[in-house]
């Protein structure tokens, strides 16, 4: 291939992608380019493949926000960054002049930019993106392990958010990919963390991850949890099933004064028990992608092996079997992350 | 009447009080007599007539907590108080030995008796309580307004949970009579305050108050709020309306990060829109009675005129006449605070 052209993968709708030469273009003033190594494929890449997203990302756009990569090069006005230099990507563009963005949460902005959905993404061999959305890696960072930076970032926002103190008593329901990543930021935080699941292999991952199962098709949930915490119930309870029983459970599982953080995002309104709210105090927390300082935690978990990297990453395919990649990660039990390796080593 | 007997109202079931004579009964250890003044009629109570409340109260019970009185008598070992000391009462009796006592929440302690529900109430001349549910009151105090401190103390907890700034747009969805406390204690802590009301009469009273209101059966809230704020959305939110309508507005009419205070108790489960709650980062603040700091909170209020109690309290009757004060009240569409004036003028 022409040193003006690179490999990228496109989205063309029902189920497919087609890996096609495109021009490289040079970051513009402000911009960087990063040479992605290894994109992980998030659920909302799942559901942009079942075509749930279509009338968003359209025909001709290349997702993927999962990333790792080096600098490739500068535009005008970046100082601070050398090429070669590790990074990662906080694919958040926000408007600054929206309400949100006056409040100071610009990640929240009312007209927040996604980049990879509402822009161009990471799978493909150079990316550009907004400067200010960079985060330097140390060099001693594996980039295989560095891609799982965002969706772990996704995991220290909800659990900082969550306020856990070391030592309480934690439940996250629903053990898949993001579900065992804000339990083990959760233990890393040093909270006693439980993991319901009704699915027997996601059941024997989060055993070998060394956490205490419990499935809810066969044990009342919320009597395994009084009973293991002395009648008192959990003190942070992470909603990650995204169902009507999650719901149900969240408020029946949850100590007085809980705080219920719903990290899934249910399409349809479930019916809350409102009365439990009331009764014992309950404080329920909404929680949407994440900030700078969720980065900055992130990366040093990686760092420190706080998440148990090798476990959560079942699968790496190189960028030309993508399409393969996305169908063995929709029909796969087992499956937790599946990486494409965007870039071949040179 | 002999000096050993008193007058009390009976709850005898099927919407029916009875007044009759009662013996009077010295303090236990620790306890206090306390001669009532006035008694608001609360929700709770409307409840109880209604029969709602029948197992738990049973046909032999004394209601009534919405207070004001002075200490009559003092048992053993109760050294700081003397008789006639104003004072109103936090009906709340904890066990301390529960998971939420432990944890030094109390007011919501998981075996709580609630005084005038679970014990005998404020419904009588005479009423013994523990010595450490008494509050004092300053002798300037009026004893008709004191009766309000109850129900403002469970406005200033409600308040004080929703972390309520100076400036801050708030939205009281429902002005029967907790919303209008609710919107002026939110008022006197600096929030812009808008009720939302369907009732004409509660509009008229929440106008005459002085707050904004809408109704939305006439206008779209999401939009006026909207309008209001600069298209931000209400920065804390009550709802109080205990309806699916007004739990539908206070996620659509919240700002991004705001507060919502579930003050309404829902018996049934409302469907609640989760989608909301992750895409504006949203909470959702459980809240139950009060705290000690609550009720000197609205001791301090009603002294300083915060609240409009002229206005709140649209009734006295005297105890003789409790069957037609909650006939009345059941039935007025005007009426907010009932007040039993329990204890004749000596």
């Amino acid at each position: 291939m022409p040193n003006d052209m690179m490999n990228a993968a496109f989205y063309r709708g029902d189920k497919q992608f087609s890996v096609e030469p495109k021009p490289v273009v040079q970051p513009e003033a402000g911009e960087v380019s990063v040479r992605i190594a290894y994109c992980g494929i998030c659920g909302t890449d799942m559901h942009v493949f079942h075509g749930n997203m279509d009338a968003r990302v359209g025909f001709e756009r290349v997702i993927g926000h999962e990333m790792s990569g080096t600098i490739a090069a500068v535009g005008d006005g970046v100082t601070d960054l050398e090429i070669g230099q590790p990074v990662v990507v906080r694919p958040l563009d926000h408007c600054g002049d929206c309400p949100a963005c006056n409040a100071g949460h610009e990640h929240v902005c009312h007209n927040l930019k996604f980049l990879g959905l509402d822009t161009d993404g990471a799978m493909q061999e150079l990316w550009n993106v907004p400067a200010h959305t960079i985060h330097k890696l140390p060099d001693t960072i594996r980039m295989d392990h560095a891609a799982l930076i965002e969706p772990v970032a996704v995991a220290c926002h909800d659990v900082r958010l969550s306020r856990l103190k070391a030592g309480e008593d934690v439940l996250v329901i629903g053990g898949g990919p993001i579900g065992v990543l804000v339990a083990m930021v959760a233990r890393d935080a040093g909270g006693n963390v439980t993991i319901s699941e009704v699915n027997s292999h996601r059941l024997a991952i989060a055993e070998k991850l060394g956490f205490t199962t419990i499935n809810p098709a066969e044990t009342d949930l919320a009597e395994a949890i009084n009973a293991a915490t002395g009648n008192k119930g959990a003190d942070v309870i992470f909603e990650v099933s995204g169902t009507q029983p999650g719901v149900d459970a969240m408020t029946a599982c949850a100590a007085t004064k809980g705080r219920i953080v719903m990290v899934a995002i249910h399409a349809q309104k479930p019916e809350v028990d409102m009365f439990r709210f009331f009764w014992r105090e309950l404080e329920l927390i909404g929680v949407r992608v994440y900030e700078k300082e969720d980065y900055e935690k992130a990366i040093s978990i990686i760092v420190s092996g706080g998440v148990d990297a090798d476990t959560v990453i079942t699968d790496v395919s190189p960028l030309s079997d993508i399409q393969n990649a996305f169908e063995s990660l929709d029909s796969s039990p087992t499956a937790l992350k599946s990486l494409i390796k965007v870039t071949k080593d040179s």
